[in-house]
C-alpha cells in the first residue's frame, strides 16, 4: 500500500509501505476513506519537532473496517468508523470517569495519512455509524477524529454553559470548531478572533456573534468592549504559544475560566489567575468520549465541521496538502486516498 | 469603644479605638455580636506579613445594624446581620455574574475584631437573618463570614458534583468547611488529610468518610488507594503552600479538577497540568454571591459550619485567642465582645 512518510522538515513523501497486519487481538484494520493533515503535524514540518529518520505520519482518518483481532466485540469487517486521534480502551478507571485521553492503558498512531492503517484498542477506539454514509458527510465524520473533538474538548474544559460569552483565540481548524462547539452549547456572545477573511466566514457559519482582528492589548481591549466591559465568561485557547495563553487571561472575566487545548509553553501566571479566580483546564481531548454524541450531530446535520476542509486533495498530493497549511494558503487540508 | 489592634508580630492587644461612624452614604455600622480570627490574621501574627505599625485587626463577623447611610436601602437598625470578608456591590457586572469577590468596586475593612465596626457597600455586602438568631446559631453565622464561603469556594470551584470523590488538603476551619461543603453537594466519597484527631473528629462530623493520616507521596499513594487506583475526581487546597498544591496535584486524577483557596505561592506545573487534564480554579469567596443559600443552610440547621469554633472567649482576650491558634491549640477562635 501507499501512505506518507516524513523524512525532515519539509520532506513528505507519498510512498509504498507494508501492508499492515493485525498484531494485537484487539486491533483492527481500516481501509482510508479520508484522511488529514493536523496543525500538530506542521511541527515536524516545520523543524520544530525533531523528525527522527523516515516515519508514517498521520493520526486523523476515517474509513471501513476490512478486519479484526480475536477480541474485538463492537465494531465488524464493513462498519464505516470514526477513530479519535488518542486511543483507548473505553473499560479502565479513567475511561470510566469519560477522560478517555487519559486512558491507562492509552495507546498512540501515527500513519493514518495512508491507504489502510492498523488501529490499537479498536473497542475503545473506534465508533462505527449507522451505517454507510452519504458522500457529503465524509468530511464532517473526519473532522471528529480531532479537530472538532479537540474544538469541543476546549468549551467543555472552560464550561460553556447557556448564555455565556465566549472568546476563541486561534483561527485554526480548531479554533473554528471551538466556535462550532461554544455556539452548540449554547453561548450567546461568540468572538472569534481571527485577522483572516476565509477563516472569519468560517468562523461566522460555525455561529460566531463577533469578529476580533485585533491583538495584544488591543484585541483584550475590544473583547472587553463586547462583553460590559470585564471580559467574556470563557476563553478558548486553541494556539498553544505564549502569547496566545496571554491573549486568553487577558481577556477572561475575573470568575471566568480558559478552556486550553493548545500545547502550553511557558508558564502560568498563578498570582493573577488566582486573585482573579480565573479557572485554566485543558489538555489533550477525550475524542472517545465525545465521538457518539458529536456523531449523532453531524449524522443530524446539526453540526458541519467539516467546513473547515478548504483544500482537498488525492492523498499522492500530500506533499503539497503540507505545503498549502504551512503556508497559510489553506486552513486543513483532506485527502482521498 | 475597645477592639483588637495589632502593634507587632505576636503581640495583639486589646484597645481603646474612636467608635466608628458613617462616611459614605453606602455605609452601615454594626454592634459585633460575635467576631473571631482567621487564619490570615496569623500572617501578621507570625511575621510572615509585614505588620504596618499599630492597625486594627479582623475581617470576620455577625452583629446588629446601628447606623445607615443615606444610600442604604436593603438593611435597616435592629437588623441582625452576616457579611462577607470582601465587601461588594452586588450590582456591578462581575457581581452580577457572580464574581463578587472581584466587584469593580470592592472594598475590605480590617478590624473587625471591635465591638462596632463600620462596613462599606452595606447594601452588596450585608445579608440579614429573618429575625434575631437564637444563641446556638450564633457560630454557624459567623462562620459565613469568610471560612464556610471559603470552603464553599474551594468545592464550588473544583465543581464538585453529586457522586464524585473528593480530597481535602488542609485541616483548618477551611479546610474542615470544604469536607462540610463537598459532603452537602453530594460527593460520596469525601477523605479528610488531617493528622490532629480533634479536626478528624468535626471532618467526620460534616461527612468525611475517610481519614487520610499519611502526607505527601505516602498521602497520594493513600488518596488513589482510595479512589479505584487513580486518585480523587476533585480535590481542594486549602492551605496555600507549595507543598499543599503539589499533594492536591498529585491526589487529583487525570481529568480532575483542583479548588483553590489557600493563597498560592510557588510555580504551576502547567506542562502536568496540561497532559493530564488537571483543571485549576479558585480565588477568594464570592461571599455574597454565597450568602443567601448557605444562611439559608444554617437557619434550617442543615449545616452548622460553627463546629470549627472549638475555643470561645471574651474580645478582651483577643491575645490568648491569637495564640491558641498559633500554638494550635485551638482550629478556630471566636470571641464575644
Amino acid at each position: 500500500m501507499y501512505g506518507a512518510v516524513i523524512h525532515a522538515a519539509g520532506d513528505v513523501r507519498y510512498e509504498e509501505r507494508p501492508d499492515p497486519e493485525i498484531v494485537e487481538p484487539t486491533d483492527a484494520l481500516v481501509r482510508t476513506v479520508a484522511t488529514c493533515v493536523c496543525g500538530s503535524d506542521l511541527w515536524r514540518y516545520r523543524g520544530i519537532s525533531k523528525v527522527d529518520g523516515a516515519t508514517p505520519i498521520g493520526h486523523e482518518f476515517c474509513g471501513v473496517v476490512t478486519a479484526v483481532g480475536a477480541a474485538v466485540t463492537t465494531v465488524k469487517p464493513g462498519d464505516f468508523v470514526v477513530g479519535g486521534f488518542n486511543p483507548s480502551d473505553d473499560t479502565c478507571a479513567l475511561c470510566r470517569k469519560g477522560a478517555t485521553a487519559n486512558c491507562e492503558h492509552g495507546s498512540h498512531y501515527d500513519g493514518a495519512q495512508a491507504e489502510q492503517i492498523r488501529i490499537p484498542l479498536a473497542d475503545g477506539t473506534l465508533v462505527a455509524t449507522p451505517e454507510y454514509p452519504s458522500g457529503d458527510l465524509i468530511p464532517s465524520l473526519l473532522a471528529l477524529s480531532d479537530v472538532m473533538c479537540t474544538g469541543w474538548h476546549a468549551a467543555v474544559s472552560a464550561g460553556v454553559r447557556p448564555g455565556d460569552s465566549v472568546a476563541v483565540v486561534g483561527d485554526g481548524a480548531v479554533g473554528l470548531c471551538a466556535v462550532l462547539a461554544a455556539a452548540h452549547l449554547g453561548a450567546t456572545t461568540v468572538i472569534a478572533m481571527s485577522r483572516h477573511e476565509a477563516r472569519q466566514r468560517v468562523a461566522t457559519t460555525f455561529g460566531a456573534t463577533h469578529i476580533v482582528t485585533e491583538r495584544d492589548e488591543a484585541g483584550i481591549a475590544r473583547v472587553r468592549e463586547l462583553t460590559d466591559g470585564i471580559g467574556a465568561d470563557r476563553v478558548l485557547e486553541c494556539v498553544g504559544t505564549e502569547g496566545a495563553r496571554l491573549q486568553a487571561v487577558g481577556s477572561v472575566r475575573d470568575g471566568g475560566s480558559v478552556g486550553l487545548v493548545g500545547v502550553p509553553h511557558g508558564d502560568l501566571p498563578i498570582d493573577q489567575l488566582f486573585w482573579r479566580n480565573v479557572g485554566i483546564k485543558g489538555g489533550p481531548a477525550d475524542c472517545r468520549a465525545y465521538l457518539p454524541h458529536l456523531m449523532e450531530l453531524v449524522w443530524n446535520r446539526t453540526i458541519d465541521p467539516g467546513l473547515v476542509f478548504d483544500l482537498e486533495l488525492p492523498l499522492s498530493e500530500v506533499g503539497e496538502a503540507y505545503a498549502a497549511m504551512d503556508e497559510r494558503r489553506a486552513i486543513k487540508s483532506l485527502l482521498w486516498p
